[in-house]
């Protein structure tokens, strides 16, 4: 065992294979790019095939072999089971699997886990059935929990090798240029698949919208691609915006938004041309109308706004409040059809959102960011993947990396939730250190982290209440109590890796 | 010595190095994408530097090392110049270039060269002085003559590794975002220097137009430079039109075109959805005036055109006959503005134009190519590098590469130049082989490839004037007579490669 510096222990052998965690920027080294293989595509060869299993055959696909997939479907993909059915009924077995995220819809995975096809598995998270069955310990080896940009970094320095990458295409031409803006199943922007396309080994793209070649705009180009399938349909719409809640009327969600909008504008950050990304829930999406409204009224426009893009984004686009958009995921239809439509609206993958081993990403130029949690302590360590009850359920996201990266870190949180305390003396399981954490928001109030004496001194006069992170854990443990610990097993189920690939927490069957 | 497909003695040492021409596509093998060194930028980094000095210094440029420029700049280009100097100021020496090309603004290599600051050359062409000099035979090592695919392949393959790039960027952040259709020096398409930009261990960017960031559209990503300097001037607007000529009125030039676009519009090819790319002298663009007035007749519109792109191209986008022009290369300035404002003008990079190893290049999907040639033998081989002297004064281009892989291929020349026969019995330099060329068209009319018994079938009652290109030879001897042969010396002055890596030529001292 060796402890890292958010006091984890880390068994030995996660150690050697990882190394842990010291600190945000101890292990940016030089490295050499990964390498893929190439079979060049000559001019008469055809990329089409007529079918998944014919792909899967074609690329060669073996037992023990790194398969990948992308999360733009959320909670409408088709994809992952499509092409994981088909693997099974082949026979082929001790894959693993390095989707960009693992959805809910995603439940069949259980029985190919229990079959042996799938023994491997990284991804930014686990949500609902899968979660609880890897809490539960139905892998023999632990899933690794991946940030977006560990996952970039973890693909551009090798430590996943994609042999191949099965790509759900909302528009796909016959040499497989690839967007995410046209098409039956759009989903905007294509980001974490660019990265698997440029690296995996083999790349099958496959669509329900094919169009006439060449398929412009291209977010993966032909020459990324080589193998094409048309199915009936590779995702339902519904399902990709599904959880990118409106505006919401939660009272206390609505105080915390307009705290965390006070913080924002008040800081030293907001001038012309600052830049901020928030995220989909709905305390975060009131923060981007009380931003709106603040810009408005004092004149000031932000250069950029990052991130998962929804409509309420896009709207501050269209009304000349925010410059440019850069946009690696969206989580609606309009942010889709906003991208294909406006030039300032652009693309990113995700490398350059968040790889904190590339030539810079774009978070490395971000002033703040508004991030949830599901449990902060009182380092303001931030727990964004297991419940209260230890069990797998949420997502690493961009966490890690945003909050690491921006000038200032907003974390905003209920108190409570149900009868649970969110600000809590040590978060289960750790995937943001505190250190990477300028502000907490609460309904009751902010605490600042006392590692940020210039936002201690700056914001002295804020008229937000302000506290300790102490004494907003003591507020909350006074209302419901301290938390019922949790009756951990022995076996580790998930490594959290941090976003340079040492290990920060892993997470023990429940 | 061993000799080739196309006939040609290659000696030993480089039939080791790098293999003889067999085929066209005789070794388009499978292999490993090159590897570049990432030296990581961390959050609160910063790449702007003050001085190209400067930059030369950080990079840790050595004695040995290879830098690269790209040649977008054309006439106009400052770049090269301005750090080869500063280069030589520091006294580092025995460098390798590796500029996409030189041009005739170069003539200052001559000096570095001499003085031993650079000894070893790949580039697409040699202009006027630095061409007369190599061929003179100033340099020790031969310079290797890569087409544009065939640079591409050479990058991504590992044949050429790119220490440090240094490359002109029309307008770029602090950051390094860069684009070439904004700024005060606006080229258009950046596809040559994209593909440096991805591969070279460290890129700094030298620009004139530093934006506010983020600076879209994006051509080179942030996540692949390493410093940003500014300069006064990184070219001159003018010199990048120079040699893109207007429409011709020479009768014989628009003989050569009306017969080019009678072949096109005959052929199997002509249908809605077709595709073509045209080059930039007097015949090519006026074939692109001809092909417009069928197109209108015929009520036909092509997909998409390619290449170099010119005015006549963006017109018949803007005029709704072309569907997209995809660029790897804009040779004016209504290119590149076109570039910035139409969704349908598409840039991309070399490898996506024309490498021989990459998934498939756009080239594969191209239906007919007019190309022009210094020589053309009855073999159909083509040189478009040495002159009737024997002097190195043209480029490779894009030639081998859009002419092995289109559908059809017309290289279009005069019978006669001066008092030179352009149709000849042996070229003085093969670059693109007799088997790639489909059809050759000249004022008096065309010889098609006896190779080609299909079109021969089909164009049989073409109303142009056919002979074979024996007979053209002879119809241009008769009227000039053969040609004087040239005396080279015994030293190999530069290798012509193809565009798969093999030597298809070389060429000696004169």
């Amino acid at each position: 065992m060796a402890i890292n510096k958010v006091g984890k222990d880390i068994p030995d052998v996660f150690v050697q294979q990882y190394g842990i965690y010291e600190g945000e920027l101890a292990h940016i080294d030089d490295y050499k790019e990964a390498v893929r293989n190439i079979h060049p595509v000559k001019p008469r060869d055809k990329k089409m095939l007529n079918s998944i299993r014919e792909a899967i055959e074609k690329t060669g696909l073996k037992d023990g072999m790194t398969i990948s997939f992308h999360h733009h479907f959320r909670e409408g993909d088709f994809v992952i089971n499509m092409v994981m059915d088909e693997i099974a009924k082949m026979g082929i077995k001790n894959l693993s699997i390095a989707p960009s995220s693992i959805a809910n819809v995603h439940e069949p995975l259980i029985g190919h886990i229990k079959k042996g096809v799938v023994t491997h598995i990284t991804s930014s998270g686990l949500r609902d059935k899968v979660g609880a069955a890897i809490s539960e310990g139905i892998m023999e080896n632990p899933v690794v929990i991946r940030s977006h940009g560990g996952r970039a970094r973890a693909i551009v320095r090798g430590d996943i090798h994609i042999d191949v990458a099965f790509l759900g295409a909302p528009s796909s031409d016959e040499y497989g240029n690839v967007n995410g803006s046209a098409g039956r199943t759009t989903c905007g922007s294509l980001g974490y698949a660019m990265v698997d396309a440029k690296y995996a080994d083999k790349v099958v793209v496959i669509t329900d919208s094919l169009m006439p070649y060449p398929n412009t705009p291209i977010s993966i180009p032909q020459t990324d691609v080589d193998y094409v399938v048309v199915v009936d349909a590779i995702g339902d719409p519904a399902g990709i915006a599904k959880g990118a809640t409106r505006f919401t009327k939660n009272p206390k969600e609505l105080l915390i938004a307009e705290y965390a909008s006070k913080v924002i504008t008040n800081s030293p950050y907001y001038k012309e041309g600052f830049s901020f990304q928030t995220g989909t829930g709905g305390a975060s999406l009131a923060v981007s109308r009380f931003l709106k409204d603040a810009m408005i009224e004092d004149g000031i426009k932000a250069s950029f706004a990052l991130g998962g893009i929804t409509n309420a984004m896009v709207e501050l686009l269209e009304e000349g409040l925010v410059g440019k958009i850069m946009d690696v995921q969206g989580f609606d239809h309009p942010s889709a059809i906003s991208l294909a439509k406006n030039a300032n609206h652009y693309e990113i993958d995700a490398i350059m959102y968040a790889s904190p081993l590339s030539k810079g990403s774009v978070i490395n130029q971000l002033d703040t960011a508004i991030l949830s949690a599901l449990e902060i302590d009182t380092d303001f360590n931030v727990n964004v993947i297991t419940g209260s009850d230890g069990i797998i359920r949420g997502a690493s996201g961009g966490h890690s990396d945003t909050s690491a990266a921006c000038k200032m870190c907003l974390v905003i949180s209920p108190l409570i939730r149900g009868r649970i305390p969110t600000i809590v003396d040590t978060v289960n399981t750790v995937v943001t250190p505190g250190s990477s954490v300028d502000v907490v928001v609460t309904e009751v109030g902010i605490a600042i982290n006392p590692e940020r004496k210039d936002l201690i001194e700056h914001f002295r006069m804020l008229d937000v209440p302000q506290f300790t992170i102490k004494q907003l854990k003591d507020i909350a443990y006074s209302i419901v109590g301290a938390p019922d610990p949790i009756e951990y097993g022995d076996k580790v189920v998930a490594l959290i890796e941090y976003r340079d690939g040492t290990i920060i927490d892993v997470v023990k069957n429940v």
